[in-house]
This record gives structure tokens, C-alpha cells and sequence, in this order.
């Protein structure tokens, strides 16, 4: 990290237990600590959580790590944006006074890592029941390894809170259930999902879109604001919901098709699931749901949800 | 525990908030804090244990727990000796001033435990690479259970040293590669195995032994035995170590057989393994290794193991 210009104030790490110690003084001064984990690349969305642990915590650390557990061999693992300049520089507007800890992947994988999933070994930690539908559909492995790699720095960091931002509901409620299941002794607590003035969630994958692709990317929100405005005003019959949306996001894709543009709009995925354990639900909507989806925009894969009528 | 004489001086707790409490205490004080994990039934390799961490550290703690995810439904759980009593009142003479975590399986698997693996839900952590091998043939889940129910507990006790014994080698890789993996900050230490004066290892499952099979119970440390002194003595060759125990077992098992007992003795495995990542050795043993078995001595599963010509 030679070449990086910390900003004063900002107590930037690369060594664990140098993080460690800073920690432990925390702790020794009776103050209490809130704690973002990050891949970097930061937006509002990452801020916001940064702003709410200021509000909530005496102390806020963030970690910036790209994590290689958690992409599969076919995915952007080496194209992810990494920004640390710029990441330190917006961190210092917002908590001018944060630690940041950017640990190497050889430290925080001590017996390194292999990307596909048979050859990996050493310790995993793995939630059964939240992991293997939605995301964990076209991701198998996704959630197993952004489950270890927040139990190692829940582990480094000993937050009193940690925050998570909505727009990964899934992970939230993955990491909910482990920290509870593990006995952490932490605080998860999950902030709205931050959005482009247009409704686009924000996202460090949004850099990804051309110009064309991101005047198209607005059409998982609308298709979830659909299902929202049927929801409250039509019916509350969730595959009618369902039919509506995907019928909305194929026709949309269609278009870019006949407008020959030179990439693909794509549907993986639209969900309605009960908000506790992420069963489908088939019938009526009773007692508030999660409704999810993804779409592939050219190869950029974007992910959005609303949750309805249930506290999260 | 309404009916439990708490020695003067132990700490007992079946909250875990409430141990919380007085860990915290012990950290504020500045104090050092030792932890030994059990399933209960002490006898004095539990003890050996706590000895070391009473020498090592300030305060101490135990936690009993008979722990559900490490039982198949086929194994003892429900007949597992249970003695807090007895427990206490050995713990308080080799530490009067412990503190005794005694939690209920609910608070421990707030979600609920299934034994059946397949119907498990939540959080679990595994250790990949060492626990399909030697007791992981027998006991496919039994690490699972194991990594899953010592990082609850490692993060409600948050001890600075954790104490295992060798008699259980295979756990010790297990939780030492876990450890060192999911960044717990903790030092593990290994005490050697505890045996009774003829030898035999000391388990809380030997109490189930008949005094025939107690007799009788030998038969794999001495195959150890045997089999250290041929290394010593006569040959490194891995596969004529495994073969000449094998052997004796056998004969030793036959000759049961013979003498008309109403129960049977059976070789589970004899196996000599490599150290760092327990591979088996198929050749000759360059640079230390561990010699370890499992024997039924009726419907009792003894196992036993040597570390030998390596630092452990």
C-alpha cells in the first residue's frame, strides 16, 4: 500500500493483529464499536452503513476485502473494482476517525484458498436452511463463503454491532440466523438498500453497465414496484404476482433484443418467499413476504427485493 | 439444577448471558482466562487439563456440555454419563474457584438440533481435508458437531488459552486448523493423554466397560505399543506396523470369542498417519507420524492414539 495516501485521521491496517491491538484498546477504554464488512468500491450504500454505526457506536471499523470464498471459478473475482484510494478518501468524509482494516488474502486464508469448491480446504461455516435457494440457486457456494469469511472477521474485529445493507436480504438473513446460531454476542443490524435518484439500487457491481445497459438496469425495480402496487391494490396471490413481473422483464428484455442492441437482457430469477425461512410461497400472501429477483443485464448480474408488510 | 450442592467457590452458570457477565468482569480485571470445554463425566484427564489452565492463566473456566451434533442417532446420547454433581465436587478440589458454564440445549441451538444430519438447519462449521479420514470414516458428522459446538462456545467464553486433550488427536488437528482458520485469537494447547495405571486411556465412555471387558480393554494400547516398539526397534515400514497390530487385535478378539463371553471385541481401524494433514502413510515413516485405532470392546468404541517423532 505504498502509493496510497491515507487520510489523516483514518487509521488504515494491513496486519491483523495490528488491527488487533487498536481493537483491544477500544475495548480497554470502555467504548463501543460498530463495524461495516466491505469488498470496497464504496457507494452511498456502504456510507449509509458507516453513518448509522457513527450514530449507534463510540468507534466504527470497516473492512475492505475481496473475498475469493465467495465467487465461483466463472465469476468477476479478478475484474471487481478495487478502489482504495478512493474508498479512504469517501470514508474520510463521512468517519474521518475510522479504522480500516485491508488484510491480504494469504493472512486471511492462512492455508490458502481455492476457488473451486472440491479442493478447498480447512474450516468453513455453512448455514443449512437460508443458503441453497434464490442466490443459492445460481451461486451454490456464494453464501458458504461470505458465511466464513464474516465469522473470521467477526472474529479479528469483536464489533458490538455490525451492519449490512437490505439490498443483500439474503445474506442478512443467512448471517442473522449465524450469528445468532454461533453465539456471537454481536448486534446484526440490517439498513434500507440505498438508491440512484431513478430507483436503481446501488451497487459496486453498477460500474459494470455501459451506457445503454444502464438506461435498461431499472427493470428489476420496476418489475419488484409492480408486484408492490398489485400487491396493495389487486391481489395477493403470489404466482399471479410472480407471472406479472416475469412477464414484464422478458417483454422488457425482448425489446433490447429487437433494438439490436449487442448484449442480452436476461431474467434468473423472481421470488416471493416467507420472510423467516425463505420458503416460496405458493398461495396468498399472508403475513408479509420478501419478493427478490435478478437479472442479468449484458453479463452484469443485478440483484434487488422489497420486503412487505413484515418487520426485518 | 435444584438439587446440586454448588461447592463454595465455584462459579456456576446454566445462562450464558449470565456467564457473559462474568467473563467480561475477568477482561476488565485484565486477567487472563483459560478454558476447558467437556461433555461432562470428569475424571482425570479432564482434570490434567484444567491443571494446565490454571497454571497458564488466571481464571478458569469450564463448560459441560453433552453436545447433540456430535452423536449420530445411532450412538450413545441419551445414555452419555451425566454426573454434575460428582463433577463439581471433583472440579473444586483441583480448581475451588472455577467457573462451570452448564447450558441448556436450547439456549446452546437456539434454531433446535436435529441428529438427523440431513434435517439439520443453521449455522454449522466444518473443517475440510481432516475429518472424512480415521474417526470421520465411523462418525461422518462427528467433527461437524464438534467445529460447530467449540466455536459457540469459543465465542460465549472468549478465553485466552483453550486446553485439549491428545487422547482425542484427530479433534485436536480439527479445532487447532479451525482455530488458526476462522482467526479466533486463542492458543491452543494439547496435553497428553491421561491413562489409568495399566495403560489404558482414560475416556468418560470406559465406565460402560463390564469388568470382563475392562479386562480386556487393553488391547489397543498395547497394539500402540507394539507397534511403537517395532518403529523403535526393527522397521519404519508403515504397512508391516499396521499389519502386526492388525494381528493381534484379531487373535485378541478371537481369543474373547473362544472363551465363550456373551460380548465380542472388533477392530474398527488401525492407521498410520502423516502429522501436518493426515494422509495416510503407505510407505516408511520419514518424519514423524501419528499411530492411531478405534476397537469395539462390546458395544463400546475405544480409541487410543501415539504421536510419534513429531512436535505436536
Amino acid at each position: 500500500m505504498a502509493s496510497i495516501r491515507v487520510p489523516p485521521g483514518i487509521r488504515l491496517f494491513d496486519k491483523i493483529a495490528d488491527f488487533r491491538a487498536w481493537r483491544r484498546q477500544i475495548l480497554l477504554n470502555g467504548q463501543s464499536l460498530g463495524y461495516v464488512p466491505t469488498m470496497g468500491a464504496l457507494h452511498q450504500g456502504h456510507l449509509a452503513l458507516v453513518t448509522a454505526a457513527k450514530q449507534q457506536c463510540d468507534q466504527v471499523a470497516l473492512t475492505i476485502f475481496v473475498n475469493p470464498a465467495q465467487f465461483a471459478p466463472t465469476e468477476d473475482l479478478s475484474s471487481y473494482p478495487r478502489t482504495l484510494q478512493s474508498d479512504l478518501d469517501k470514508l474520510a468524509i463521512t468517519a474521518p476517525q475510522a479504522a480500516v482494516l485491508v488484510p491480504q488474502v494469504a493472512e486471511m486464508y492462512p492455508g490458502g484458498i481455492e476457488l473451486d469448491v472440491n479442493k478447498q480446504k480447512g474450516a468453513f461455516v455453512e448455514v443449512k436452511g437460508l443458503s441453497h435457494q434464490l442466490e443459492g440457486i445460481t451461486r451454490p457456494h456464494f453464501f458458504r463463503g461470505v458465511a466464513t469469511v464474516v465469522t473470521k472477521f467477526l472474529n479479528i474485529v469483536q464489533p458490538d454491532h455490525v451492519y449490512f445493507g437490505q439490498k443483500d436480504v439474503q445474506q442478512c438473513m443467512v448471517l442473522r440466523r449465524m450469528i445468532r446460531d454461533l453465539h456471537f454476542g454481536i448486534k446484526m443490524n440490517v439498513c434500507p438498500t440505498v438508491r440512484e435518484q431513478d430507483g436503481l439500487a446501488m451497487s459496486s457491481r453498477n460500474v459494470y453497465l455501459s451506457p445503454s445497459q444502464r438506461q435498461h438496469a431499472l427493470v428489476l425495480y420496476r418489475a419488484l414496484m409492480l408486484m408492490q402496487n398489485m400487491y396493495d391494490n389487486t391481489t395477493k396471490h403470489a404466482p399471479t404476482l410472480v407471472a406479472a413481473a416475469t412477464d414484464y422483464i422478458n417483454k422488457a428484455a425482448q425489446k433490447v433484443a429487437d433494438s439490436g442492441e449487442d448484449w442480452e437482457m436476461k431474467l434468473d430469477y423472481i421470488s416471493i418467499n416467507a420472510p423467516d425461512d425463505l420458503s416460496e410461497i405458493t398461495g396468498d400472501i399472508n403475513s408479509g413476504c420478501i419478493i427478490s429477483g435478478a437479472v442479468f443485464v449484458g453479463k452484469t448480474r443485478l440483484i434487488d427485493n422489497l420486503i412487505i408488510d413484515v418487520d426485518f
